[in-house]
């Protein structure tokens, strides 16, 4: 498939344009240490925005739900989607209220899905989904059954037409400000995992696998 | 203004319908714990979903950006909007590929938003912004100037129509995968805080505020 130039009209950032990246690459990077994506879709007029679950496989988003969900019904015929992925990593505090901001990532793709038919690319598709949140599971669980499957449905949206936002590095006032008698710098944000508990029937001399003990979104 | 009975069609949840809530004080406890929202709105039949920081005064969402920004100029059209409000708490692992989840709160809001006009509610707006990100700063920092408000969009948007979806508590498994093989339980996931860092500008003996010290989304 041709690839589109980046950015389309849709995609370029307008605003703080030295903050925008359309490297497929660095996009990567972004939907890969996130899991948790925003849809976008329209109803009657009505635009719905959707936390879910993805995985990604090369140039494909993989997303799954419910055969019976709205959001899946909807999007499988073909209704233009948007799909967002946003990485926090920062509050910036400065002199002015006005220069306050926000160090972060965050990716958007417009596009469509399909309904994934063919059954092994569906497979790999939940495979994709359930490896990029927690690598290392889906070998270590109770594999799908065909029951499981026919309620299951999985949509694929290409990697298209994308770009992404970046905010990073340190905060910045305006030159006059930097006199103003207050404390100014970064608090970190990071999305990070505690300690695993137990499931309460867990059967006894069952260990926390390492995959679980050193779980981190940081590549 | 006479309320809206929750929920409407449009806000009805679906899927696990047991997950829904519809009270308010519940979606209001979701709200201020986050502060990034997802904001969908309809360009051309397109949807776009665009992550934004967000305050709450009361039953009103205040979001604000440059006048310039697309999304504001199209919000202000009064077009409609779809707020949603993300926060994760964990990922469950069970026996079963299958009934692997999430638990998660989130929060959707149908409706319109408004430009704000009066000044004083503009700069109340965003004081409700900056407080609901970082309580105690507002006072602390330098400002907003006259230029500064006037580059500045304030836009209002009614928590009338609403629904919250939440999965909590511990992860289930099918009667039959309780002797499966492998561990079980939750990955306890939280938006934290690291050391604040002091801007390399700060002048000597300005010492890190309590409210930054301690920043934390739990209420």
């Amino acid at each position: 498939m041709p690839e589109m130039q980046m950015p389309t009209a849709r995609t370029r950032v307008v605003r703080e344009p030295d903050r925008a990246v359309y490297d497929r690459e660095a996009v990567y990077q972004i939907l890969d240490e996130g899991f948790l994506c925003h849809v976008g879709f329209v109803a009657d007029g009505q635009p719905f925005v959707i936390p879910t679950s993805y995985g990604r496989e090369g140039a494909s988003l993989y997303l799954h739900g419910s055969a019976a969900s709205r959001m899946l019904r909807q999007m499988r015929e073909g209704v233009p989607v948007c799909i967002t992925v946003t990485l926090l990593d920062g509050l910036l505090l400065v002199r002015s209220v006005f220069n306050h901001s926000m160090n972060y990532r965050s990716v958007v793709i417009l596009g469509k899905a399909a309904l994934v038919e063919d059954p092994k690319e569906k497979l790999a598709g939940l495979r994709a989904l359930s490896e990029h949140i927690l690598p290392g599971r889906w070998d270590q669980a109770r594999q799908p059954s065909e029951r499981e499957l026919k309620v299951t449905s999985v949509l694929r949206v290409p990697i298209e037409e994308f770009s992404a936002k970046v905010r990073t590095g340190p905060p910045v006032d305006d030159a006059d400000d930097y006199s103003f008698p207050t404390w100014a710098g970064v608090i970190p944000l990071e999305m990070k995992a505690g300690a695993p508990i137990d499931d309460q029937r867990l059967e006894p001399g069952r260990a926390v696998p390492e995959y679980v003990k050193n779980y981190s979104r940081k590549g």
